[in-house]
């Protein structure tokens, strides 16, 4: 025992001898070599086409394939034909309902975003068609979003001042909403939607909990009826700028503001109980407009401080291809608002439309989704609209009124159109404070503290990434929070490679299954033998860390032996089911491990390599230096092995001691 | 069978009557609780201190701790009071013949970082002395690198003109110096030695071999005896500066130039054929700066064209801890050289201590050893010293000179301090095409193209990676090939993650044991149930491609399975062993997945889950959801439980057809 050329002269007995963990007499199989190109396609299609959405189009005659090609890119061509009056009574009814949520959120938002209200109509109009014709959804509603408008306000309001240069601000807005739409179709058609997969759940929950806090915190403004504040989002200076201006504080402001914010609150509440009541907090919003809108024309509450709309222009979104700005002093502003703020956009339409999909038993495919928001945004930054993509709460109002399919966009445009005609007059007196209240009723459903919560028991890690997400958007800016909480979730994937977890597995009792001593408490060491268990690739990332630890454990196990007197450690196997792969450097790792391994005068055995790793053991000739009888198929196997070497060799020296402690483990 | 209810009225017979993997009943146990602080603990301790330094200080008093926590620091004093003159004699020789590579090299690489050549001695002379005192290698010789001195130039060369302003160049390369040992120190300080490991093998060969070629190409400058050249570094602007100043090309230059470096070459050559005779290798330099200069003074080729060092200061290391710039303009300059010469450098020496040590069988703490380069860096900053570390060439032949411990680099320094001290003058008609030679011939050997062959043999990735450190160092510029190849490392381990393989499982005949289709070519697939491996940690950047990928296998399960007439798909087990960890949206991803699955009138089955995933499983009531009893110990024994069941409820309408398939596979 103990020289590295041992195993070479005495290969142990045959399976049978030694196990009974399996009957036949299997070897560790290398794979059969696979050319470098059928490798390498099949590298490319798991990476880019995981959900296979070519599928459809296999043994299709050519003509067919026209079809389905033109049916894949425009939905409505598939379900169009199948529409039914009774399907657009349902539409019909949940199109209202949304027009009714969209007008005043729409101009709501839009004010959010530093940007004349009548775009939130605008808005509403052009994309929602587009969707309509494209988008594979049946539930999505199509509008703007109170996260993408402030985070417009904040990186356009960076380089351009809203006041100083309206025009400009908002034309770098419309050459933003271009970029994302660009940005959102590029991503769709080079399929690299898994990008939006690295926004983890609790990321999303962290960002979105700060951002409706940021965006509350900024509503202030509107309820307390100041004119002048802060242009920074982070609490600390909305607070300063609040509190340094409490002379300014305007009662009749606040106290409007509060009774619509109670208003909704308790719409919203009902709603919550029932779920057939959704209608109720659907209207409120529209309802509090009009109330509010009377209360002023008839008070004349405008003269006394309360801020309104004031004049919107009627007719129909103007052209605004000629107004895009690519002047290379703002290009890169633009272009950077128009990835984040589409990337932040599709994720959560991508998000609802997943998720009411899931609910409703039928497909999407993430990437023609993004084609869809894509193009929905192209086609809106030419016809005065901003960035849109489909809002969870107004998805759930369309879903909770009914909708059968995106006939109910069709229906809400309309809707919205019929606004911008003839009603845009009536706006004029909505005062400014209602549309606040709508903003905050709408962001307090985004902090989901019961989410962060339920982290925090399930994950610790998930908590801090979520958190350091809210406190980052609350305390610094969206930026820095979005950056630093995807910053930790990928270091989190990267120190998961970087240090795997090694685990000592045991016998359970009367079986041939190894598995870990700190899960099985009942799964005991067998003697002579240390297995371990490596629960990761290995990569250039973790080999040095698993050199150590696996020197390490020796150690460890020998200090045991020595305090316990049990027999001395002979053999290392390392257990490689959970290692799905190795790079070169896990190989230099492994023969370093050997050389350790055979300089202390120990064995190792390799119990289960899995196809890759079999492969690249084999052709960098680690599994010649190793002996192919030293990788076991499972580590019963290799325990067998060990034990009958174990057995055989001390029997010759003391027959009785030992081979009662083997027939315990076989 | 088929509704999500059945599993609570009909859970399977206990495990005996199905099973005979397990003899006794074993459940997947959960592991038992550990508190937060704990686990926090345990996890801070395997990422910082995975080699366990302070093992040796268990349990001892506190006067020995002191001592031993001294000689932690200060390696000198554990090996010193042992030292003996048979050491001395072997460390004599093994330092002077370094002096004599020291001497030579070190001039050339001061003249390669554009600074005066005297630095090359200075750098040979102060840094060895504090690595002897606190550097645990045995083998490394310390002194400049020709990575090192290039990176140098380039990035301050981007800044401050050498030409114009030589003493800022001078001072800032010294601060950079400075900062280089204060991050490295810093590193090692606070445990953060792993961020080496992710300069994986293949990056360190492309990277180091793209960085020879730039500094050959740079020769070209001394070979052809050219006054002006390009300050770029890439192979298109060398070129185009040799090519079009093809008239000032000097040819006694040139003969001069490759007559020592073939010269040079066959000493190699020799040396290599023989390690005995590596001494041949190692005078080479030396006696061609000895022939040179002498051939220059006898033919007075100074004047003919042949450029020479000229004058060198003669005495000692005068102080720099003055010369210090921490002006802004220059600061964020010095500090990226600092940072970025001095990983590099960091990863080269302990890589190269590492190797020797596992050689001789002694151990290295890459943490203190980066504390010895910073101190050794931070030294050389304050006594004109620039960045050193301990160079692969130097150290080779540090060790075939049989050196025993640090103080060959004492007696290296004592070398270069009488140099220093006398003997300047003779290097004043030194050619510079000489060092130019020295240069190339010490930079052919790190074009690795065999190691990079043998990437490609057993891993085109890393292949990839090797060759895109290469092109982008030799195309664009240092920095970039460096970035180029960290990306893509990283990129390989978040794609692993995003992508995990799926495996499909088949039982081995004539066993209990379950493997991959794929590469166990006997496998055969159970009737009814489709076994999936999942090959990697279940984190939001792989959820949702999982739940794809899962839905796709039982389709095309589903299709295969019609096209064959196979009894139909019933049950959907999931290997668990190789899912080492889940995070809060991979439990989401197992609640869609159990809908999906349960819509489609299956039954999911969980084999094997580790501890981490049983108790996120368990906290996150995913177990009670799906019911424990589909939890199984192993995928025999989920397989059998799921048999039983196909089997007791098919006999009902079927009897004789299916318990014949069933008995085929338990």
């Amino acid at each position: 025992m103990g020289t590295a050329a041992d195993h070479d002269t005495h290969p142990p007995a045959p399976a049978s001898h030694y196990n009974s963990d399996v009957g036949g007499n299997h070897r560790v199989e290398i794979p059969p070599p696979q050319p470098f190109i059928t490798s390498l396609k099949n590298t490319l299609k798991e990476t880019f086409f995981p959900d296979d959405p070519l599928r459809q189009f296999k043994n299709q005659p050519p003509a067919k394939k026209f079809v389905l090609g033109l049916q894949y890119l425009f939905p409505i061509l598939e379900w169009g034909p199948r529409y039914t009056l009774q399907f657009f009574k349902s539409d019909l009814i949940s199109g209202i309902t949304i027009a009714s949520l969209a007008i005043p959120q729409g101009i709501s938002y839009a004010r959010l975003a530093n940007l004349p209200p009548i775009l939130g109509l605008y808005s509403s109009f052009v994309p929602p068609l587009i969707y309509a014709v494209m988008g594979s959804s049946r539930d999505l509603a199509v509008g703007t979003v109170a996260v993408g408008s402030l985070l417009t306000a904040a990186m356009i309001g960076d380089v351009v001042d809203v006041n100083e240069n309206p025009t400009l601000y908002l034309h770098l807005a419309f050459t933003a909403t271009l970029f994302a739409g660009l940005f959102q179709a590029c991503l769709g058609i080079f399929r690299l939607g898994f990008i939006v997969d690295f926004l983890s759940h609790a990321t999303i929950v962290g960002f979105m909990g700060g951002a409706a806090t940021v965006v509350c915190l900024q509503q202030l403004k509107g309820i307390l009826g100041l004119d002048h504040f802060t242009h920074a989002t982070d609490v600390i200076s909305v607070m300063r700028s609040v509190f340094t201006q409490t002379h300014k504080w305007r009662w009749e402001s606040a106290v409007l503001g509060l009774a619509f914010l109670f208003y909704l609150m308790i719409a919203k509440f009902f709603s919550k109980k029932k779920p057939k009541l959704f209608w109720i907090s659907a209207m409120a919003p529209l309802t509090s407009v009009i109330l509010g809108s009377v209360l002023v024309y008839l008070t004349h509450a405008e003269k006394h401080g309360v801020q309104v709309i004031g004049q919107l222009k009627k007719g129909i979104n103007p052209l605004s291809i000629m107004n895009l700005n690519f002047d290379s002093r703002y290009l890169t502003t633009s272009i950077k608002t128009g990835i984040i703020t589409g990337i932040i956009a599709m994720a959560e339409g991508i998000a609802v439309g997943r998720s009411f999909a899931m609910f409703k038993n039928y497909n999407i495919d993430g990437n023609k989704e993004m084609i869809a928001f894509g193009m929905m945004n192209i086609a809106g930054s030419c016809t005065s609209c901003y960035l849109t993509t489909g809002p969870f709460s107004r998805s759930a109002v369309n879903f909770n009124a009914g909708c059968k399919t995106a006939v109910s966009n069709i229906v809400m445009a309309l809707a919205v159109m019929l606004t911008l005609l003839f009603l845009t007059p009536l706006f004029h007196y909505t005062p400014l404070v209602v549309l606040s209240s709508i903003i905050i009723a709408a962001m307090l459903g985004l902090i989901d503290y019961e989410a962060a919560i339920h982290l925090w028991h399930v994950d610790k890690f998930d908590f801090l990434v979520c958190m350091s997400a809210y406190v980052g958007v609350v305390f610094a800016n969206i930026e820095i929070g979005l950056v630093m909480a995807i910053g930790l979730s990928i270091l989190r994937v990267l120190l998961f490679v970087a240090r795997p977890r090694t685990l000592v597995l045991g016998n359970l009792p009367d079986s041939t299954v190894y598995r870990n001593v700190d899960q099985y408490q009942n799964a005991t060491n067998v003697p002579g033998i240390l297995i371990l268990e490596i629960d990761a690739p290995i990569y250039f990332a973790n080999s040095s860390y698993l050199r150590e630890r696996i020197s390490r454990w020796i150690d460890d196990e020998e200090d045991r032996i020595k305090s316990t007197g049990e027999t001395g450690l002979q053999y290392v196997i390392l257990d490689m089911s959970a290692v799905g792969n190795i790079d070169t450097s896990g190989i230099s790792m492994f023969e370093e491990v050997l050389k350790i391994i055979d300089r202390r005068g120990l064995k190792l055995g390799l119990a289960n390599p899995g196809a890759e790793v079999m492969k690249k053991l084999n052709k960098s000739k680690f599994l010649e230096t190793l002996g192919q009888e030293w990788v076991f198929l499972t580590v019963g196997e290799a325990v067998g092995a060990c034990n009958y070497k174990l057995h055989t060799c001390n029997s010759k020296i003391n027959s009785s001691n030992v081979s009662e402690k083997y027939s315990n483990n076989v």
